[in-house]
């Protein structure tokens, strides 16, 4: 039998996969489980983007432009003038979703053994992306005593040698919920310009800012060929499956070594394009019914974990997702527990364990991942399910640690 | 300004892709261009598949499994237990078209500096996908004379070297129409068992055969771990667009390398496998109408290119292409010029050259690929332009010689 590749055997599942099969195990077993672990809205898809199948009139399903159809870029251009800065419709690639936006950037961008700064924690996929491409990430822990924002300049400084070819940034942030400030951004535009970098900005939840306003590197003057912006339509539009992303970079180069990479897939889905289109008419209501809809989510969510005893959170700032702080010596174990030996009323959660979002060891152990992408209702059961459980999980650690301590 | 990848800027673009602009332009200035360049079927995506997206009823369009739909799955394994061999769903991944199966069937088997041993002309961007993942493709040239059939395994086993991981075969062929023979087939799973290598086969136009009927490398025992078939319905139903694939391989090791790749994807493009689920139902009356058209065109093609003098020619035996050598000096320069000096009644034609189906140096510089993705009518007027052409190019190219003479 041949060996299969040891880069596929080495390459890491994402911890989340991991309880996946203790999910199935519970629901199998006829027990509820509220899902706060994944970046899948609950939210319904714009109604003229269904209503768009119904009219797709085409007798063959063809080959489109590797680069995305047409009139979507120009659609994409549009929004992009509005609401996010000043491009042209050549800056604009189709992707098959943010996640070959990223496949593409990093190996348009970086050879093997380049080295790319990161704050931790992040969207735990990039790992595998880096993985894929042969480039390393150098992470910049950032804290969750002033909810995750842009660690001290001072600390991407230090870490930046001869490899390093970009700053990476995930904005609003995925999995922490933060938003960097326009200051903190020219901040960054300083260090890009001064060591020649790339910045690489995954700015996929933009539509959902809640207490300021959102601030793209796009927008800032003199460092055009340095940024590379990754955006889709997943979580904006509740559109996860219809896998449509796009990249935008001013850069000419770059966009001439990703239009190769693109063409080699020969062009992004075509319904999902011809969805895509749609869901950009008509949003300003749909957007402002579901901004609303996660504030709402987010100020409970706040408001409940904040009132949980030695429970560590803050008011994330955007996105649909809070990195909060249990009073938990490991929440991947935690997180087993709650889908193995756990039930409320016949239910239970599953959240994702804070770990697979670092790159660096022995931090985030004690956090998790919420993602709020239930309505209020069973938002509100979910956190009854985790505010005992906790009680419940303390006596069970002691009880364990007082085992332990009798073992000879 | 930072500098993008040597590897993205080291990347060759196909040599098809290096004629759009020519016909571009020829459009631009009122032409007619046919297009015997690319494998886009002019033919109806089946009526039911069109009609699933009016029926599609998600509120949501999320996220879906990274192997692919179930019920997809589960069409598929029925499809394949009935045409091609008794496989089970899980030996099925859907992809985001052959192109990611190509892709996930790379990175799973082979680390970099591997050697895959291929039969030339082959699909050009493999040379592309083995760039990506940092495989060598090393190429056993097959012959005209023969209808491009299987080299001698003798030329095979002379490129076996340490490095040497898998043997990679198109069958059907494209660009060839060649169809492998059970004999050939067998020979070749002799020296994969022999050698311990994987065997990759591309049989997306497998239900396109005419004279022979297709035979299967999963059919054959006792390779069961060393195989992997790379399939799509883009050509079987004419759905290139719908961007689904399938990868199909017994061998579990193999599946769990792929799935860490698929689930770094996340998952493929939904809408489409709701499409594709449909493709599969009815299928015998369509695909038989269709096999019929394809092979009437295959017919008069050769016909009428083996009446055309100097023009070297065999009957295809599959798929939708044929591999004829011309009368010119460079096919390139002819296409070329085809495109931007040759007009016959308004109109001219598309060829892609065949040099770019080749990784040896100067094979394959008289020949061109011709895709028979035009019914009847519009064939006849291109085989018109052709003839003609050719006839008009004898004196262009003396032309040419004569001026180069005269040079000092």
């Amino acid at each position: 039998m041949p060996e299969v590749s040891r880069r596929g055997e080495s390459m890491t599942q994402s911890p989340i996969r991991s309880l996946i099969p203790y999910a199935r195990k519970a629901k199998s077993d006829g027990t509820h489980v509220y899902h706060l672990n994944i970046g899948q809205p609950d939210i319904e898809t714009p109604k003229q983007a269904l209503a768009s199948l119904k009219s797709y009139d085409s007798k063959i399903v063809g080959y489109g432009n590797s680069e995305g159809v047409e009139s979507l870029r120009e659609t994409v251009k549009n929004y992009y003038c509005e609401h996010v800065s000043e491009i042209s419709v050549e800056d604009i690639y189709v992707t098959t979703g943010a996640s070959e936006a990223i496949s593409f950037a990093l190996f348009s961008c970086f050879d093997e053994g380049a080295e790319i700064i990161i704050p931790e924690p992040f969207y735990a996929n990039y790992i595998g992306f880096s993985h894929v491409s042969g480039v390393s990430l150098v992470p910049v822990t950032s804290s969750i005593k002033d909810g995750f924002g842009l660690p001290d300049t001072s600390d991407i400084v230090a870490r930046i040698t001869p490899k390093t070819k970009a700053i990476f940034l995930c904005n609003p942030s995925n999995p922490t919920g933060n938003l960097y400030t326009k200051r903190e951004l020219s901040a960054i535009a300083e260090l890009v310009k001064k060591h020649d970098l790339f910045l690489i900005v995954d700015e996929v939840y933009r539509e959902f800012c809640y207490d300021a306003e959102f601030y793209s590197v796009l927008k800032i003057d003199g460092i055009e060929d340095h940024v590379l912006v990754i955006d889709s339509i997943s979580k904006v539009f509740s559109s996860c499956g219809s896998r449509i992303g796009f990249i935008v970079t001013r850069n000419e180069k770059l966009r001439n070594s990703i239009l190769k990479y693109a063409q080699l897939r020969l062009c992004p889905p075509m319904i999902g394009q011809h969805m895509a289109e749609s869901c950009f008419s008509d949003r300003k209501a749909y957007l402002d019914t579901v901004r609303a809809e996660y504030n709402s989510r987010r100020l409970y969510l706040y408001n409940r974990l904040s009132k949980m005893e030695g429970v560590k959170c803050y008011l994330p700032k955007a996105a649909f997702y809070i990195m909060t702080e249990l009073p938990v010596d490991d929440t991947d174990h935690f997180c087993k527990w709650l889908l193995s030996d756990y039930r409320h009323n016949g239910a239970t959660i599953m959240m994702a364990p804070g770990q697979g979002f670092y790159l660096s060891p022995d931090i985030g152990v004690k956090q998790v991942r919420i993602a709020f992408v239930l309505g209020l209702e069973p938002l509100g059961i979910a956190m009854d399910i985790l505010e005992n459980a906790l009680k419940e999980y303390q006596g069970h650690t002691q009880h364990v640690a007082a085992i332990a301590q009798n073992l000879p």
